[in-house]
């Protein structure tokens, strides 16, 4: 992409009204625009970053075995009057009337419509096990939205479904869930840490959040030090494996881990002294087993080995698309902007031509974009008749984690700079190596993904 | 894709309320789920081929060089009252008041908040051309919904605005905007005719529409049979190229083509009696100029060449996005269920085993799903312990465009069997040779494909 055809309104100053780093960077880098309190535009950056990002929960669910479906975003209240959630859900419940006076909501989560899809279609445990996942847009009315996508109103999020003929399967869906969410965030360049939390309006029995650490997180979290040294790693899990995903379950949460609702001085104090940790997190996924919960009132029933029907076990599993952005940039930047992780980052890497309407720079350039984009590799190439320092802290704001400048100078002597944006190292090196070690850089980038 | 872990709920009876075909047969092969009137769950197969819809309006958008971003569903009702429209939409508007009582609504267009985008971030003459667009869901709040999700009230539509500095940049735009969606359109299969139009709320003095012919079509439209002799075909065309792009508005708008809003008896008269043709049509897709319409009362303006503050020039451009499944289906479907174009279709080949549990044909059939994957063809394999009738019955009612059939007595030959959908021609050749003979007829759509 050449940046003067492209759509990048950068800010030079920091805006006043966002209070935490993400926020002011997401604006700062012409990421998102705020359209009401706490509703949001994404504009060209921001919608790159949010689809990485949904692309690599689309491939961890399927891998998982996970199916897809689109829920709307508009639901009937009659739907929620019929598991009780309709009259608890409190304010943050957007309440709709259409023209003919029916009762509508803005979905803020899926339990009742996905249970409503099941009982409408399935009839047999041999259709089981079967969990079924969306990324809808969601709206939750808070009271007061703030820190940019991190609380929104209209928010992204991936919420799935499993629904299972046993207690037990339901709960190696759980442990699945588990599995795939740490691949998940790794893949995002992300530590997220299940604790074990309180399920809230949701219900149920089981449940754990991830949280990232960060500063400016909204929950207290308390932990066992070791828990940080754990990596799941590119370790091939056989998801239909029970024993294999529950082991995972049991190496990820058998260590102190816990949100602020559900810590226990007393559990706390029998981890060795130096190990226990307090700091601050921010949720980004939360998995549930609520059992027959929303099954039993709904009437989501299926014929099970012995002739009689039973109520399905089921749980929820979301992850917050939007809100991981503004994770991920709290979890990495600096004063000159966001430091993007390779799995996630808009563009592989950026161009600066430092003498733009210089034949032998600019063909220079155009050749690096051809050989790059060759490789599978997306190029934001700074073609703008600007200054050398406007050029890199642009790209420095926008956080591409790589960047090649090439200039007359340089290319005297046959060569090209190619910066890591975190550790801010140049290296000089011929086009064609600057090439061939982006190609290896970001090679387990796309060795990661899933093709189903 | 093994059927036997997929989500499939197709269904054997005719839906009573379904009064058109395409609407029935999306229910029948368990594409969606009504979830309130005009309202719509994605199932699986139903979700795949919005996606491949989607997908190809993305890549022929991109590759007319117009950038992607993403607006929320919910939108201030301020905004709408820049523009005067709050109080002219009518109720077909969702308004709805959120917990501090303030007026929002659900967004059925988006000219407001794109120029609002616009104003905040650009200044200057030196950013045009630009035209940006979205793939968003968006809700009408129609009287009668009716004919599934030909006319949903929640319905996905991608909407792009251009910004130019003139009239003349502007008119190039609706051109551009022309040709990529005769593009956009053959690519899913379609013939859509574009026909010049009435602007209705959005206004402006240019519009035309994209109507595809079919029985169920809501408009009625007249047009000069030589209309339909016209492909677009794979032309290399240069999309910053004024001349060529006017010179294919005006091959496929030159002959006589209108709906009946501004069909004109005396003009259609001048056809020759023969080529004269009325027929109805869906419409699928619609192009507006409108000039400073929007840009002039919200303040949209940039420093022209001169220094001085101009209005930009704008219009807009929707595409229909998930009522295209509807027309694809109303213009491919026979009495055993949906043909879909290859362009779309949501696997590219059924694999039918007609013993399975027998280990050769099971193993066959894995071999065969492996180097069709191999390809980069998508499969769904039909593993389930089921008559062989019902295996295929369940393959035409979804509509794939081929089929391989695999059973002990081909195996014996070293045969299987390839099986058109759209001509029911089967024939029998070894298993490699079917592979190598999908994998040419999925050629040309892969090549089709854009990547930015």
């Amino acid at each position: 992409m050449r940046l003067s055809r492209y759509f990048l309104p950068v800010l030079k100053e920091n805006p006043s009204e966002a209070q935490i780093v993400s926020h002011r960077l997401m604006l700062r880098a012409g990421m998102i625009k705020q359209q009401s309190a706490g509703i949001y535009s994404w504009l060209p950056l921001g919608l790159k970053v949010l689809r990485r990002v949904e692309q690599i929960v689309h491939e961890e669910q399927q891998r998982a075995g996970h199916i897809p479906v689109l829920m709307p975003t508009l639901q009937s209240a009659d739907l929620w009057r019929e598991s009780g959630r309709y009259d608890d859900y409190g304010e943050e419940m957007l309440r709709i009337t259409d023209r003919h006076k029916r009762e509508m909501l803005y979905g803020p989560t899926n339990e009742e419509m996905i249970t409503d899809i099941f009982r409408a279609h399935v009839n047999s445990y041999k259709d089981l096990p079967l969990t079924l996942y969306q990324i809808q847009w969601k709206f939750r009315d808070e009271i007061r939205p703030r820190f940019g996508v991190m609380r929104g109103r209209e928010f992204l999020m991936k919420d799935g479904y499993n629904f299972d003929l046993t207690k037990e399967d339901a709960l190696h869906a759980y442990n699945r869930h588990l599995v795939s969410y740490l691949r998940t965030y790794e893949r995002m360049g992300l530590q997220a840490i299940p604790m074990r939390a309180d399920s809230g309006p949701i219900g149920g029995e089981n449940t754990h959040e991830f949280l990232v650490l960060a500063e400016t997180g909204e929950s207290e979290v308390f932990y066992d030090s070791q828990i940080t040294d754990l990596t799941f790693g590119d370790r091939q899990i056989d998801y239909d494996d029970h024993a294999a995903c529950a082991a995972v379950l049991e190496e990820f949460t058998s260590r102190y881990a816990r949100t602020d609702e559900t810590h226990d001085e007393a559990v706390f104090a029998q981890v060795p002294e130096e190990r226990r940790k307090s700091a601050r997190g921010i949720e980004v996924g939360q998995i549930f087993y609520f059992g027959t919960k929303y099954s039993e009132p709904m009437g989501a029933t299926v014929v099970g080995p012995d002739g009689s029907r039973t109520p399905v076990h089921m749980g929820s599993h979301g992850i917050g698309v939007s809100r991981l952005l503004g994770a991920i940039i709290e979890a990495g930047h600096d004063d000159k902007g966001i430091i993007w992780p390779e799995g996630v980052t808009p563009f592989h890497v950026g161009l600066v031509n430092l003498k733009q309407g210089d034949a032998s720079t600019d063909s220079a350039c155009e050749a690096l974009e051809r050989e790059l984009s060759a490789r599978g590799l997306e190029v934001l190439y700074d073609d703008r008749d600007e200054r050398a320092g406007a050029k890199f802290a642009t790209m420095d704001l926008i956080g591409l984690p790589w960047r090649i400048t090439v200039g007359p100078r340089g290319l005297a002597n046959n060569v090209v700079e190619l910066t890591n944006r975190r550790t801010g190292v140049s290296v000089e090196l011929s086009a064609s190596e600057a090439v061939s070690r982006l190609a290896d850089v970001y090679a387990p980038v796309f060795a990661a993904a899933y093709k189903p």
